[in-house]
């Protein structure tokens, strides 16, 4: 089979990289951020501002989506893309992260695991296979495997029983996608998520085992789950020297914008976080010049634009002191205006580094970005 | 002083009128809707999303916008205009009817009302002249005066009282408002508010005495609060009678699709209503086939778009079933949708209107659409 990932420049100095990923929805440029979407629906923002942004993937999650729509109206919609008007690429979780981290009732067994709808306690049964027939339906250009995600401070044995199982099911649903077909004629791609936590030994031995199963790109899971940021990026350069270079990387749930740049010198390709537009609703924006909390009082009368930096529209036609009183009496329009902003800039700033990247100046760059954004270095 | 109303057209069948009102942003044509941004933004919309409806006027409200962000807050940002990034024309309510509706301490006095914030149970004190000093600060095309405002079902001797101190109010606050300048440099309007609930006598008298006071605009308040419809109908229609015919005519706070009809057919100009704002956050829709509630299970796998017609961009290219899936989510996109659908139907109704009324067929018109859209004439 034709690779679906062609690299255009390897980073001499670190491990970054860019390249261009061939999905089911087009062609999309790595290293890329994918805007959270759990239900069909990025908070606050229509598909047209996604592709707006400019983003021409986002991300839904198949627990979620199974529980709400349901796949009986995701299939007569014609999969996720028709139902939510999107025609970029979708990449969805797996829903094993929200089965292990949501309240209710979870039941581990071989076959797969029985859990409560955290909706209405009603019970379900995921295999791994089951995993990949939802994805089917959703018609997703990145499928995830079913994995077992145990908590950040979980011991060795916890996090050894997770890999072992999540390899198993792994080589299970690698065998059920490669015996089904796409319902809606385009290629769809799926992910093994490598667990292991941060013990090196054990995510050697997780990528090792899925690497065998000659996939086309690979994720890193179990991080940005409560372990100390030096042991992450630790795990994610072990990672780079294990997984196939040629194959994209997908480093799950991470992070902040300095996170995404320390992990794009580490060779991570795709990233998605919940970060830029949960944040924007408590009022955090994230800009080139640091973070600031619009709520802080300081901003009541401060009648400077947003950012002035052009990244967002919005930002730059609305004053800090408009958006403090929006988010002061809960309208709306502040959510919006702030989630704007943060993919916006989180969009910006994958960007650049693929720039950075192809120009040979990336470590310089993210060197001086990072002294600026936080006070460390690479 | 020149006239800031022209009528373009009067209806030969109807009292209904075409015409243009001069403010201080430009021309607005009449009849006309205001979309409610009650804090200086209209729930889930951006100023630009409004001018695109196409609205070229929107609602503030003097009581809310005191609170916050307060008026020393306004007053830097150089008025309501620049702060919320709108050059359209602002009329702004003078919180009259929130004072006499919102919880909390009130006292009316011959010199003015004190009450308690109803965030915070501060006291405040509002006389006539200040709420025109208020809404110089917030620099509205059109301000309203500080007006007494009774339920609907209060008795005459309550209603005859709150006449009788609205007149009082009114003579003191159009002495005030003529003695004084606007901040910002362009003409502001200020409305007199009659009162008289629904007893024509009173209603009448209420007329004559502010009709007197050669206001540029009236407004008719103290209906839409609980009477029923025909002798809302019948009072404006009286009114349409006392107050002059070259002046525009302000109906506060109505109403819906069919009430707009009727009352523009009695000689209205200018309408405001949450009604398209605040039911679309609860799942209302109007279409011009009437309307509809997209929480019913009947949308749940309904995949035709949410309205053909292309009154609404949004509305074309989501289906049903996605709004439907939206608001059980509650996603914030689904209020943002359906309050484009409310607001562009709102002012597609008025534009539709003016257009009949131009064109010599308005009554027909009126009678058919509110044949089709509830069964009954004008």
């Amino acid at each position: 089979m034709k690779s679906i990932f062609k690299i255009q420049k390897l980073n001499s100095t670190t491990s970054a990289r860019a390249g261009v990923v061939q999905t089911g929805h087009g062609e999309v440029e790595t290293p890329f951020f994918m805007p959270v979407g759990t239900y069909g629906a990025v908070k606050t923002q229509s598909s047209e501002e996604i592709a707006d942004l400019p983003s021409k993937i986002l991300l839904g999650n198949t627990y979620h989506l199974f529980l709400r729509p349901g796949t009986e109206i995701l299939q007569q919609a014609g999969g996720l893309h028709g139902f939510m008007n999107w025609d970029g690429a979708i990449l969805t979780d797996s829903g094993g992260f929200q089965i292990f981290s949501l309240e209710g009732f979870r039941k581990i067994t071989d076959d797969g695991v029985t859990f409560q709808s955290h909706l209405d306690g009603s019970k379900h049964h995921f295999t791994p296979e089951r995993i990949v027939d939802i994805q089917r339906i959703i018609g997703s250009d990145f499928m995830m495997m079913l994995d077992v995600c145990p908590p950040g401070d979980a011991d060795n044995k916890v996090w050894m029983d997770a890999l072992k199982q999540t390899t198993a099911w792994a080589k299970r649903g690698m065998e059920h996608y490669r015996n089904s077909e796409p319902i809606y004629g385009y290629h769809q791609i799926l992910l093994p998520i490598v667990q292991g936590g941060t013990n090196s030994e054990m995510r050697k031995q997780s990528a090792d085992e899925l690497v065998e199963l000659n996939a086309e790109a690979y994720a890193i899971g179990g991080l940005a789950v409560g372990e100390p940021k030096p042991k992450m990026l630790d795990t994610v350069q072990l990672m780079d020297e294990c997984l196939p270079k040629e194959k994209p990387r997908y480093l799950m749930g991470v992070g902040t914008p300095a996170d995404l740049v320390r992990n794009v010198a580490r060779g991570v390709d795709m990233f998605d976080c919940v970060m830029p537009t949960r944040n924007a609703r408590n009022g955090q924006l994230f800009t080139a010049n640091g973070k600031i909390n619009i709520r802080n009082a300081k901003f009541k009368n401060d009648f400077n634009c947003i950012d002035d930096s052009g990244i967002s529209p919005m930002s730059k036609i609305y004053t800090k002191s408009y958006l403090h009183h929006l988010f002061k009496t809960e309208e709306i329009l502040g959510y919006r205006i702030a989630t704007q902003q943060n993919l916006k800039f989180y969009v910006w700033l994958m960007n650049k580094m693929r720039k950075e990247i192809l120009n040979e100046s990336f470590e310089k760059w993210a060197n001086d970005f990072l002294m600026c954004y936080e006070g460390e270095k690479l």
